[in-house]
């Protein structure tokens, strides 16, 4: 199926052509198509003829509507993508953290063996995410287990989540502090070993991460 | 651009080429596309060209991967899509209710009077969601105004969820208790008239519903 059928059933429900018919014009929907108004022509009427698109027309002007299933046709693409895209996959780029990380993974130490299952290394690997666009994008789907917080020495330490993840056969888990309100750029990994030492990693580095659904 | 390329980029995210190259046989995709071994390839070699999609070979097999702009390409569809089609739009139908919404509208009556600013019809208009698949789907954007719950004669009566709307013209609110789990595939309507009564609607008269961002 061509993809300008794509394009301009999308068009249409950008347009608000949902549940109502919208007037369009052959020559703007040719020029975002870049094609012929007459090629326009001859599209609308397929998707028609499939039941996709319902039309009227009022003097010269052209209505147009998505159907019910032309509408589920937008909707299943747009499942299948949000499905395939976010299926708790990041792609990133090893860089140099603060040195705080080894900070906190001593603080949580025993929590994270309690939560978590393993003695973490005193360090993290921070990941620069290049897909998708934030960690939260990648792992929306993943429920996080929540390691909570506690107070010492009358300084609050607040709740952190972890997504158990796998990093070249490695299980280990992204932490995030539950405080965060920006979807960060950068992921903290935590693992029994130190990450960068035993995949020889450097800086530049790219590694793929796949997030461990439970 | 055709969207056999579309498909096949989809499938090539489908089977985790992402980040690392998979093994494909060019005549599974070739059934998948509905087209020739040799049209495959042809497309392969196009997208290749293009950058969004790079190629390996071992012995006769074919690896794939997507690039970050093939990656990107399907990340912005995916946007475009869940605009497109989640902009608080909703698409149902006319149902008769159980006779309850009047009550909870009447114990309410006050709250929605001080929250959403008008002394609400004492009756829900029930509409069953017809597009997208549920109320939940079309409001995730919308932020609700959450009028409180109260206790009266030692019972309680929760949190409810009011999504601001617009119906042929007429500003009422889509109520949603706060505790609901499931998406629901009912949406009750409240407004200052009696929205049956004014819009003419009967049971199976089609309606849409407009939420109105704040």
């Amino acid at each position: 199926m061509g993809s300008e059928r794509i394009e301009l059933l999308l068009k249409l429900a950008e347009l608000g052509a949902i549940g109502e018919k919208k007037e369009v014009t052959l020559r703007e929907l040719a020029s975002i198509l870049d094609t012929s108004p007459q090629s326009v022509l001859r599209l609308i009427r397929d998707l028609e003829r499939e039941g996709l698109v319902s039309r009227g027309s009022s003097g010269r002007k052209t209505r147009l509507e998505l159907t019910e299933k032309g509408l589920e046709l937008l909707e299943r693409l747009h499942e299948r993508l949000e499905r395939a895209l976010y299926q708790g996959l990041i792609l990133g780029e090893v860089v140099s953290g603060l040195g705080e990380g080894s900070y906190y993974v001593q603080l949580y130490k025993d929590r994270i063996k309690e939560y978590l299952g393993f003695e973490p290394f005193p360090g993290t690997l921070n990941v620069r995410v290049i897909f998708p666009k934030t960690v939260f994008d990648a792992l929306a789907d993943v429920r996080p287990i929540l390691i909570p917080g506690f107070v010492r020495d009358g300084r609050t330490f607040g709740d952190v989540k972890a997504y158990p993840v796998r990093v070249e056969g490695i299980e280990g888990a992204i932490v995030v502090p539950s405080r965060t309100v920006h979807p960060p750029k950068i992921a903290e990994i935590i693992a029994p070993v130190n990450l960068r030492e035993t995949l020889r990693l450097k800086d530049g580095s790219r590694i793929r991460i796949q997030a461990l659904r439970r």
